[in-house]
């Protein structure tokens, strides 16, 4: 077996990227689309960088109903003979639900001594062996009952991202990186984001958790025992005949919460979270001026064929993703100009969390077909 | 008959407006296209505002062979029965050929008294009474010999158009506000067009001339003999069996040449041309600076269904063609945004002229379908 023995990785695979609108569509979102134009979109990307460190059969993706078919096609190998490795979600109950019931299936399945690792969908990552050994060492600390996050190094006072805040060494002989972690914050202001940097003592919270499944279960079973017997009942029939009556009686009535809140703030507290820094490159793919910033790393500034785009100008630096026609720009520096079949948007990188509002006001307008 | 005795009106629809690409095209240039989104193409709008004064069969259009079609498609009532009003020229040799060959079908079908007005195919004239007034007094100064041009009156220090210098009144008892034309200007530099609008005596030229058809042969008969004779001697065999073999023979030998050059400037030296000032509100609707301006001043910064654009941000003034798809402008103050099946431009009103420049570098790169 490759890899790290009894390891599982989770992948939620959910969220609209709104930002990214109208490249990411509800029905089609950022994980489902080759944002960088690599040949492989963010959630290939994610299993990609995960096969090493689990194989192909210690890997889950959760995610709606909608997008199951979707994932099964851009994942084949996770769908042919063998246990369900694509868990659709009938709704959205936001993180907890999604983790917790990959939880509850694996305890299930291997015992309540597994390690599973959550990892978002969506998310660019540069520096795979950095990422295997600040993953094993996450993986180390999870073992000895820490529920164990991964602290992205922050490079500037980033207002865009929640912060980990890390205390005393963990001792721990095979994470010897490992820090307790004293607490969460939400995303600061511009203030409180740099005296965090000053101290050293933050590092950016990227959502991904490295725990035991019976440890995480156990922990929502003091937090929130509703919620834990709702999925450990689901998790008990998943892989019989019984699943669908179930899903569809219990899923509608569990609490939407997100495992932030629901697990790695009050454990932190009692002193049960663990931090392991992550010193490779990583980016959330947040909004345009992140993808521009992105694509400008790997030498272009053009998603699809660059033969259609002209710039014209000194200053023009564009942004410009095409999905086949001709798109010229003249002058306009920072632009964005993302032009799909059935929609067009024009910004700027400085405007780029304003896109939010645009999909707002089209939904307010009615026109759910562009959304 | 309506209109005015003896007065027909020629409409050179020439021109490929590059300006204005990829809403203008080649194939299918601004005068063919309805810019402002009023249901009538600017050839359509010139034909409506010349029909008072000449009844539609005093009309005659002179156009290349390419757009000969269209023209008849846009302008029924041209192409019916009896003689020709739409002259197609086998190849485009500027505008001297252009309206000296409808001269020569004048002259030998109405005989050399006949006055002539010429119009370009592709302005916007707002005030149809004004309008009218002026070309019924520029037709009494032509009657009167002269070759009389229309100066539209200098809203600024326009350094986008050629300008005409008046000189001494005419006095001509029909047309009391013309002038003599002591000579026209090129476009000139900023400072000298501040200098042109403090004397008052300095007008714009929009190409604009009336003049007795005989007239304005005899002028080019001095000027150009050879560009005289074989314009002569296609108008000769127009309406006959040969046209077609002399057109073939003759047509390629002409002098490319602008009637200002070729007629306007040297005559005025000699002291032959009048002027009669345009007070009607006139725009040739060059870039997309000039149409964001009347399609504001028409209380819409849209051309095409308003419904499919969405501006977001209190500084979202953006100029937005749209040919179907919808179009969502996040901030980008002055921008302009023409999307069109198979090409899309973004460039701001600040960068309108360098949008040539877009034109010419799709060119050099091959891309002759976008043209």
């Amino acid at each position: 077996m490759s890899g790290i023995e009894d390891f599982y990785a989770v992948i939620p695979a959910g969220g609209a990227g709104t930002r990214l609108w109208p490249l990411s569509r509800s029905g089609h979102p950022k994980f489902l689309v080759d944002v960088l134009g690599t040949g492989r979109t963010l959630l290939q990307s994610t299993v990609d960088r995960l096969v090493p460190l689990t194989g192909s059969d210690r890997l889950l993706v959760v995610t709606g109903t909608r997008h199951r078919d979707e994932v099964c096609r851009q994942l084949p190998s996770l769908c042919g003979e063998g246990p369900d490795q694509v868990l659709a979600e009938p709704s959205p109950r936001d993180s907890m639900a999604a983790i917790g019931l990959a939880a509850a299936v694996l305890a299930e399945r291997h015992g309540p001594d597994v390690v599973l690792g959550s990892f978002a969908a969506d998310h660019v990552i540069d520096g795979q062996q950095v990422f295997e050994r600040t993953i094993t060492e996450a993986v180390a600390a999870a073992r000895a009952g820490y529920v164990t996050t991964v602290g992205i190094k922050a490079t500037g006072p980033s207002t865009a991202y929640g912060y980990i805040e890390a205390a005393d060494d963990l001792e721990v002989v095979r994470a010897p990186s490992a820090r307790h972690v004293s607490g969460f914050t939400e995303k600061p202001d511009a203030d409180t984001a740099w005296n965090y940097l000053a101290t050293g003592r933050y590092s950016w919270n990227a959502g991904m958790f490295v725990v035991r499944a019976g440890v995480l279960l156990d922990h929502l079973r003091t937090q929130l025992p509703a919620l834990h017997d709702g999925l450990r009942e689901i998790g008990a029939v998943w892989d019989g005949p019984a699943r669908d009556a179930v899903l569809d009686a219990t899923w509608p009535t569990l609490t939407k919460i997100a495992i932030d809140h629901a697990i790695a703030e009050p454990v932190a507290r009692a002193g049960g979270v663990a931090v392991v820094p992550g010193l490779f490159g990583w980016d959330d793919v947040g909004d345009f001026e992140s993808l521009a910033a992105l694509l400008r790393d790997s030498g272009t500034s053009t998603l699809g064929d660059d033969d259609l785009v002209l710039r014209v100008g000194d200053d023009a630096d564009a942004l410009v993703v095409t999905a086949g026609r001709a798109v010229t720009v003249v002058g306009v520096p920072g632009v964005v100009v993302v032009d799909t079949p059935d929609a067009l948007l024009v910004t700027t990188v400085d405007r780029a969390q304003q896109v939010k509002e645009a999909v707002d006001t089209w939904r307010a307008r009615g026109a759910t077909h562009l959304l």
